[in-house]
């Protein structure tokens, strides 16, 4: 995700506040992301302690770990949603990537890893778009280009392990057109330019691939635009996605009664931190700042060790004396995100915050749990042919998609 | 063609001056569109009387009444293309209508027969854009009567006699996707919002879908947009249209050479005049300001009896004396549109404008071709069956459109 060239007025006035947009995230003074005040400047409901029970007894299954550490913590109508689902209605999950680089990092595979828990938590249907023709333009890459990474990055979703019986992944390119096309174009009606440049900080200088883009972003949400899935059943959907994209899905929501379609509900995480500290998302551009699911063993070793911010004290004695700042240290957090025993993850907090832990071992512990993570990605990721991205970019009903 | 509800800055310094874009005609004062300003406005060339007679030595039959009459009277490029085509090279022809209601006036008709004179003179193919999607937006229709009203218009498109062999007719709602909204993404980022502000005098309320709108009528300027039916065949296209759509591609003639494709060549008409006089086009919201191609002979009677803006002297005694203002007659007009036979026109100049013709005798002559003109495309578009329409919208190849 990356900066737009030039910014409007109103992302101008909040220069010296954080900024969250869909291409720019950045905290306040370099520090970091306050996302209470995210909350209530975007206007969507923090993830409460007791919608996630709620999702317990509804799925009969512990929640994910994304949802028990508030990595997913903020929402639009999920309680709505799962009202409605309890009443035994239907919804549908739909996600997306831009993509714009070859390798992800993990940052990336966030959304994916918990889409694929709601999918079999719920057993709902999911569109996944890859939105080429969005980097095509923002990122300057040739359409083939594009498409090219698209595949490939399909290749990275897919080894996060969707059931194919429940998913339809799609190119921009290959499938805008028909009833997509024609939800854009009722999107489009009721969306002013005014509107967009409110939402998006659009400049007269833009091109209008830019203006034309947000309701192909928009029209996933709304069933009738996969008609070999939905029919004509005005089924709910539900976005999973990180919070810089809830511009998106704020026209979207404005706009889905104008033309008779359900609000899609949202759950929405924080964003995955850089190794040298929690002041917003990892960047593509500085590949020591991430751990890409393409590193080796021993480059996450290196990464780690190197470059992930500690919260330890400068000397053994002092670390020993006051204990690690777990507030700011990465490999805490890292492993608050994949460590997925909440039991093992309480005693780190524990003997690491009191300081009879040391940073080597803690950072040992994440090298750990890292490279198994991308050891066992690699190795979903050689298994996946290109028959098999046809077969999920397919065109096709889904018969058993809630079953 | 309907007005934009805003307009921008630069039409409202020329609003005490003529204004001709894609959604309002109206020329200074009332009085009669200046198309010698408009050429030097929009910078396109005078369709010179050497060109017209090129046509002729190179198509070996009569150019088309609409081009010894001058209706055609501006292009642009159109020497080049004869040029290449003179060297063997091919072209095809593009030209289109904004479905926006069911019956058409003969206003409509003129690119239409003039395109059909082009395919056969030439033996070219021919793509026809339906433009459901602009119509939709702009006029406010639903999708499906936007799409009910392409059909519609394209069984009154295929009576005009198009050859079935080299034609393909595309509704945008149906089409756009593909290798076409590849096409439209290229363009769109190569035109920012202020460009297209100064091009079509869109404001910040006007929604994004007329923003978006541009580049889906500058792709069918593109061969690739049409991989049925050109490969990835370079080869040039002519645009025949009236003047008001220069703006659409004085936009994609820009964008061309920045992706690699040959700016389209345009052939452009003047507008065909309401029946109460010459100082527009004819509008859809008066019934009376023109002959519609469902009028019976009774009504086109009626209509030119009643409401022909005639040149006419007030009394026989002063018209006997000083004969019609020709320049001003609107059945001379007409029959000068239609009334084929050069010698038998050249007649009625000399006796009506001499005063030994009276209004009644020409008004007389002009029922006749017209409801001669209204009965023959009743009978061609009765026998139009929605099977030759899916036929003419199939998306299919056309071994033969070059024989």
């Amino acid at each position: 995700m990356e900066k737009t060239e030039l910014k409007d007025e109103k992302s101008k006035e909040v220069e010296e506040e954080q900024v969250v947009n869909p291409w720019e995230v950045s905290a306040k003074d370099g520090g970091k992301i306050d996302y209470d005040k995210l909350i209530d400047k975007f206007g969507c409901q923090r993830l409460e302690e007791s919608l996630v029970q709620r999702v317990q007894r509804l799925t009969n299954r512990a929640p994910h770990v994304f949802l028990r550490r508030g990595v997913f913590f903020a929402h639009r109508d999920f309680n709505d949603l799962l009202d409605s689902y309890e009443k035994g209605e239907k919804f549908y999950l739909y996600t997306g990537r831009g993509p714009s680089s070859e390798a992800l990092h993990l940052g990336h595979l966030i959304p994916f890893m918990f889409t694929k828990y709601l999918q079999d938590a719920f057993k709902v249907p999911l569109v996944i778009q890859l939105t080429d023709d969005e980097k095509c333009m923002w990122k300057n890459l040739s359409v083939e280009e594009s498409q090219r990474l698209a595949r490939e990055n399909a290749k990275d979703i897919i080894a996060c392990g969707f059931d194919i019986s429940k998913t339809f992944i799609f190119s921009d390119f290959d499938y805008v057109g028909g009833a997509f096309y024609k939800n854009m174009i009722k999107i489009a009606k009721c969306v002013t330019y005014n509107k967009v440049v409110g939402i998006f900080g659009f400049t007269g200088e833009d091109h209008i691939g830019k203006v034309s883009f947000p309701p192909v972003q928009a029209a996933p949400s709304f069933p009738s635009s996969f008609p070999h899935l939905f029919g004509s059943d005005n089924i709910r959907c539900l976005i999973p996605c990180a919070i810089d994209q809830d511009p998106y899905f704020r026209m979207t929501r404005d706009v889905a009664p104008r033309i008779g379609y359900h609000k899609p509900a949202l759950i929405e995480s924080s964003f995955f931190p850089a190794l040298q500290g929690e002041n917003g998302k990892m960047s593509a551009s500085d590949p020591n700042s991430a751990i890409y699911v393409t590193d080796s063993a021993k480059e996450i070793k290196n990464k780690i060790n190197r470059y992930a911010f500690s919260g330890g004290q400068d000397s053994i004695e002092l670390h020993r004396k006051y204990g690690a700042n777990l507030e700011v240290d990465i490999p805490f957090k890292y492993l608050s995100f994949f460590l997925d025993d909440d039991a093992e993850l309480e005693h780190i907090r524990e003997e690491y915050g009191s300081g009879r832990m040391l940073t080597g071992e803690i950072k040992k512990k994440l090298v750990d749990v890292l490279t198994d993570i991308v050891e066992r990605h690699r190795r979903a990721r050689a298994a996946v042919t290109d028959e098999m991205v046809d077969a999920f970019m397919g065109v096709r009903p889904l018969p058993n998609m809630f079953n």
